[in-house]
Parts: C-alpha cells; sequence; structure tokens
C-alpha cells in the first residue's frame, strides 16, 4: 500500500473505518470444568497474538509461529480467517482481504480452547479493524458471533471475557412449561412497555453468558499430554440418560465454583474448590478415551488437589489457592518423569480478548 | 423457681452455665430452589418466634399461637423439644426439660421449612440457654446437628445463615475416583502436616454449605394454597434416570443463581434469575400431584417472572429484582380471586437464625 494513501483504506477500494494493522492477543481457555459440562469455562495466562491487516478483498497471507505452523492452513480456510469473514457479513462491515501473522501458545486439540482463541481472534478482528473498542457491548456482541460459529459457547465466553463464565442456551420455545390461552410467551419482568408494564423485556434466544470474577490468589497447572483427542470422538462417549443422583451431584458442586473462585471461602477455599470440581456426568464416560489424562487427575484428586479434564481432554487441570508447585510436582512426579507431559503453571486471566492499534 | 436460686440453675439440679429464658426466632425458608433441587435454598423474612426455658428434666410446657396451634403435639415429641434433647446430648450440654411458647408465622406442610425452622430452633436454643453466642462456629455447629437431624440440609443451611446457600453432602468414601496403591485417600490440598506438605487438610464426610449473599433489592413473593402436600409423596415421584440434557440444563441454570440473586446482573438482574430458576429434574415430575401450584408457577413464568415450587411445595415462591407488586398481583389475579391462596411478599432475610437472652 502507498504511503500517501488514506491510513482508514477508504480509497483503496476496502471501505472501513479503522485502523489497518491491529493486534488482537486472547487467552487459553478451560471449558466442562467439574460438574460444569458445556456450562462452565475458565480463562488461563497463557495468550495466542495474531497481528491483522486489511488486505483488498481476496488476498489472504498467513504466517504462523508456535503451535500448529506446521499443520495450520494457509488459506482463507484457516479458521482465524473464516471467522473474521463471517464477522464482517455478521456486522455488516465490508468483507476484505487479510494478512494474518500469528505467533500461537496455546496447544492444538488438547482441550485448551485453541479453536475458540481462532474463533474470538476472528471476529474481533473485525470489531478492531472497523474501529471498535472493546467495551462491553462490543465484547458482547463478539461473543454472540464467536458463539453462534463455534456452535457452543462455553469455551468462546471467557476467551471473550476472561475470568470464569457459566453460559446456557436461551431457547425461548423451550422456556416456557405451559401455554395458556392468554400467556404472552415469555415477557419477562424487566421493566416498561409492553402488555404488563412490569413483565416486558423478552431475553432473546441464542446464547448467553455470567461472568463470575476470579480471585488473584487462584492459580492453574496445567498438564498437556503428547497426545490429541478430537471433541467430536469425546462427545460421542456421553450417554442419553443419567442416574438422577449422578445429576444432583453436579447441581450441587456447579454452584460453588462461583464461590471456590471467587475468593468468598476464605481459608476453606482448597477445601471447597476441591468438592467444586467433582463430577459425574463426563469426565468418567470419556475416561477410556484418555486413560493416561484420568489417571493423573485420579491422582492429583486423590491427594487433595482440584483437579478436572480440561474442555474435552486430553489436557488436566488442576486449580489452587496459592502457590504449592513443590507439592504437586511431588504428586505427579512420575507422570512428568515420564516424558510425556509438560506442565504450565497459569494464572487466571481476567481480561479475556485484547486488540491494540498496531497502524 | 424460687427467686432465691441462682439464675444460672447450677444448685436447681439442671447443670448449666447460661441463661434461664431465651428467644429464638428463625426464619421461613424455601428449598429445592428451581434448578437447585436438594441444594439451593433462601431464607425469608418471615419468622417464627419462641421463647425458652429451661426447667427440670423430665418437664415440657408448650403453648404455642399460630400455625400449627390446633395439630403440634404438646409434650416431648414436638419437634422443638427432641431437637434441643439431642442437640443437648450431642454438645455435651445437660439435658434438660424445657418451657415452650412459640408464636408461629410458617405455614405447616407447606414447603416453607416449618421443621427445619422447628429443629433449627431446638438446637439454637440448646447453645443459647447454654451461654453460647452465635457467632460463625456456633452456627456452624448448629448447622451440622440440625442438617444431621433433619437428614438433609438444603432447609437447615438458609434457617442459619440466612440468604442464599448451596449445601451438599462430602461422603469421602465416593470422592475419591479410584484407590491407587500410593494414595492416601481425600488430603486436602490446604496446609500443614501429613504426607505431603501441601495435601494434608481432609474435608470432613457429611453436611456442607456455602452461602451466598442477596441482593437488598431482590424480594420474593409466596404464594400459600389451602391445601397441604407431604414431602414423602412429592419424593416419590421422581425419576431414577433422567435425560442427559436435562441434567445439563439444571446445571448451567443453578451456576446462575449466585449471580442473579446476589445483583452482579444490574439491569439484566430479571433476565438472568428467570433463567437462573428454570428446572427440568424435579417440578415437571411432580407437577400431577399439585396441579394448582404447577399451574401459577406457569402463568408466572409464561410473564416471564421468576417463579418456582417452594421447597417439596405446594407453595409458589417467585423472586424479584424491585418492587413489582401490582403487576405481578394481575398476573395472578384470577387465582387470587378463587380464594384458595393467599400472596405474602417478604424480603430475603440475611440474617439466619438469632437468639437473645431474655432471663
Amino acid at each position: 500500500m502507498a504511503s500517501d494513501m488514506p491510513i482508514n483504506g477508504e480509497s483503496a477500494g476496502f471501505e472501513t473505518q479503522g485502523p489497518r494493522i491491529v493486534r488482537v492477543t486472547v487467552p487459553a481457555t478451560s471449558a466442562n470444568l467439574g460438574p460444569g459440562f458445556d456450562t462452565a469455562g475458565l480463562a488461563l495466562g497463557m495468550r495466542d497474538s495474531i497481528e491483522f491487516e486489511r488486505l483488498p478483498q481476496g488476498e489472504v497471507r498467513i504466517s504462523i509461529h508456535g503451535e500448529g505452523e506446521d499443520t495450520l492452513p494457509r488459506d482463507d480456510s484457516h479458521l482465524v480467517v473464516r471467522a473474521y469473514h463471517q464477522a464482517c457479513e455478521a456486522f455488516g462491515f465490508p468483507v476484505t482481504g487479510l494478512r494474518l501473522d500469528a505467533t500461537n501458545r496455546i496447544p492444538q486439540a488438547r482441550g485448551m480452547g485453541s479453536s475458540a482463541e481462532a474463533i474470538t481472534a476472528g471476529v474481533t478482528a473485525a470489531m478492531a479493524l472497523n474501529g471498535r473498542d472493546l467495551d462491553r457491548a462490543t465484547r458482547d456482541a463478539i461473543f454472540d458471533v464467536a458463539a453462534r460459529i463455534e456452535g457452543h459457547p462455553d469455551n468462546v465466553a471467557p476467551a471473550v471475557y476472561g475470568n470464569m463464565t457459566v453460559s446456557w442456551n436461551f431457547d425461548a420455545a423451550h422456556e416456557v412449561p405451559s401455554r395458556e390461552a392468554d400467556a404472552p410467551g415469555v415477557l419477562l419482568a424487566n421493566g416498561s412497555g409492553a402488555r404488563f408494564p412490569g413483565a416486558s423485556r423478552p431475553f432473546s434466544a441464542g446464547y448467553h453468558t455470567q461472568v463470575y470474577e476470579v480471585s488473584p490468589r487462584i492459580n492453574a497447572w496445567i498438564f498437556i499430554p503428547d497426545y490429541e483427542l478430537s471433541t467430536e470422538r469425546a462427545r460421542q462417549a456421553l450417554p442419553a440418560q443419567v442416574p438422577y443422583q449422578d445429576a444432583l451431584l453436579n447441581v450441587s458442586r456447579v454452584a460453588l465454583l462461583p464461590a471456590a473462585l471467587g475468593g468468598l471461602c476464605g481459608e476453606d477455599t482448597n477445601s471447597i474448590l476441591f468438592s467444586a470440581t467433582a463430577d459425574r456426568l463426563h469426565q468418567d464416560y470419556r475416561a477410556p478415551l484418555m486413560e493416561p489424562s484420568a489417571s493423573l487427575m485420579r491422582r492429583l484428586r486423590a491427594f487433595g488437589y482440584a483437579s478436572m479434564i480440561s474442555g474435552a481432554g486430553p489436557c488436566v487441570i488442576c486449580v489452587h489457592d496459592g502457590d504449592d508447585t513443590s507439592n504437586i510436582a511431588r504428586v505427579v512426579s512420575q507422570a512428568l518423569e515420564s516424558g510425556h507431559w509438560r506442565m504450565e503453571h497459569l494464572p487466571i486471566d481476567t481480561q479475556g480478548v485484547l486488540a491494540e492499534t498496531i497502524a
């Protein structure tokens, strides 16, 4: 691009208001946290960083350093590029070409949210290249589009907002137990307007999330094995029905996560974290697909450490109040010495996706 | 009792350190909150008040005003007296006789925690008549004993602590997924001692609870019907297995309750409350046992009001951010005009059981 061209690219044929180059960084995430299958996610202090430059439509130039550099595509089938294009369409921005330089730390296909990261990065780039600050409204829009591209919200939510997130799909048709003749459908009791002044604001159908702040005292250990697992295979291992008591166990425990991770439990935090991360709905069913991971998780839990499979696996995540590196390393020393695992000690990310203007 | 006797009763044959007469007040509670079956409970701003006086062992004098005055027993089979005696034994206090004057507002057998109230009152009286202040440690002991007498913790917890509570049963044997040869059982990663210095403090087996503070903006409407329902019948209506997706719905929604009730959702509070109170695990199964209640709940939800069956029913509870009395009354006007319901508009109780010395 010639240096005398306007920097916002208007006259270069890709009509957009905003910077020409932005850098987007997105945290790794751990979804399916213990009892919170399909629900609870956590953002981790490990980021992929991607520089985006608008190019004329049709052009795609991709370079990748780090995780995935030998395997990821270099054309517009790259997930980041596809997400960018879909987001431009969803937001009504011009669909431009893209130069994309990625520095990836998040391992692929390990249950650490690499695909949510890619989608969040592409969607955020669409916002940032069109001059939008990442305020709450912009993040909400990014979450909405990214969750629809991903097809579920539980990794996307912490990638966008940081912290711990509880995500759900509000199905307006499903929410109304019976349809009485004079019932107006789901009209939520929120404020002005409508048939009853106090029962008016509908909750939109689709994905939603609630962010819970995580205490800075909480840290995570991530155990990354040298094998991969596809999310599809993991999903097929789940049953159609579950014992009533197993459902209740997860219900009682998932409701502890906001307290345990939020620092509301004082010196009981690690005890509550241990209870808050128990699960009977997914990990045992999937254990045969990832025995080394299930075994490591069980060993950590046998010593009282709040450990879970991260996402669909095979990574294992352990959350802890305080800094206990040497003890936890002793508990898992045999696994670490096998050479099949690496361990990352990470803070919890409290910022979510970030974008800065480069040019 | 002669007036020259020492007021603490030492020489009167019932050896206890503490006041002779105390007044204990205990809030009504709503358990099984929406998705939080057997888990989530809420304390309501409606209290039973009981005056207790120590009497020589074997003596029981009971007077009752208000709810239950025509039906409750006047001898030591009264639940409050039984709980007092069991608590004295559990705490190592002398088991004395009792004069008990109760002023009851909480309806019986309606799902508003009247039996948890009675047990909590009796256990608290044992503490108060033995000079114990209701600090956190005393409340924890009251909760422990009262939950064991009741057999489950979900009404007792909010009766003791106020606010919203999430209760669970920590079964040490059940918590360890596999028993590896060198695993030490459940040793929690909490501090000093034991085999690994960082993995040491066991979480005691039994009932536990986590208290979540409720925003003062949240109010409850309780709809009290003129029919009763036994908890045992309600329990028999539950299935042995549930669809996987139903379990996940409850998991995703119950984890919203701390945010929705805690005032973390700003102007979205009523929308989030509505999602946070959806359930697929108990209310539909029990609806045939209490059709008028299920119908009222459905009607309120059809208008967007966060409504649930209270406890095992048949009361209905609706939680709301703000003061919307006239609109909600219009939505349920037909039911109210039937004469089969009365409606109470209550704040959420944030104190739990209270005790004061009278003499």
